[in-house]
């Protein structure tokens, strides 16, 4: 889908680590949780339902495949996964590695605390990550 | 399942609507917000992917059936779809009707406000959805 883009408050608020079939995947820049988003590149989706059925089942698999890393890489006490998309509407998925010791646990994470920029940090997580999903390093 | 059973908590906090293939659907008892919890009755599950992969495929469209109950019946402005379960291990799925003028709107509903008990005005609504559901009344 050529004529996607992506909302401007989520690439402010994320940073790029692949590009799947289906979605963009994004790290939520706040070092407090381990935090994807994951973006299906196709434009006027809000709703997981306003997918068609083949989408759907990607961004399912899409969604197992970031849960796996993230169990992999960090071994969370829980996963979070979320489509809220209150403040904004492109359909986009949360999935956040939870710890009982993290500062919002156990409420959810949105609103709950300013985020906290990863700087130079990221790199390292994001190469691991894209690595992970796409089985290049 | 026949030794599955609900878990306490969910149990107090959420009324019975109707038993589809995969999930007791659940509707939470709080006024403020159209939301209804699906619980699958498998059996010490905790995250989505510890079903087998023709239970997620049967969560997914139970998911559905009900996002379109809730579309039906209330014509909200988003809809707010989360596994979370940093307070309840059992697996279960929120599906939430979110309305621009709702008390929580835009952030997320959990932790927001006290829950304002429905009182006999459930049942009205409870068979509503059942029916919506089930496809009987």
């Amino acid at each position: 889908m050529s004529d996607f883009e992506l909302e401007p408050r989520l690439n402010a608020d994320t940073l790029s680590v692949a590009e799947l079939a289906l979605c963009s995947i994004r790290l939520m820049n706040d070092a407090r949780y381990p935090w994807l988003v994951l973006v299906p590149r196709r434009t006027g989706m809000v709703e997981i339902f306003d997918l068609d059925e083949a989408d759907q089942q990607q961004l399912h698999a899409e969604i197992r495949r970031c849960a796996e890393i993230l169990q992999d890489q960090f071994k969370p006490d829980k996963l979070n996964i979320a489509a809220l998309g209150n403040q904004v509407r492109q359909l986009h998925v949360h999935l956040i590695a939870r710890f009982v010791d993290d500062v919002a646990w156990p409420d959810p994470v949105w609103g709950k605390l300013p985020p906290l920029a990863y700087g130079d940090g990221a790199r390292e997580l994001i190469e691991t990550l894209r690595a992970g999903l796409t089985g290049e390093s």
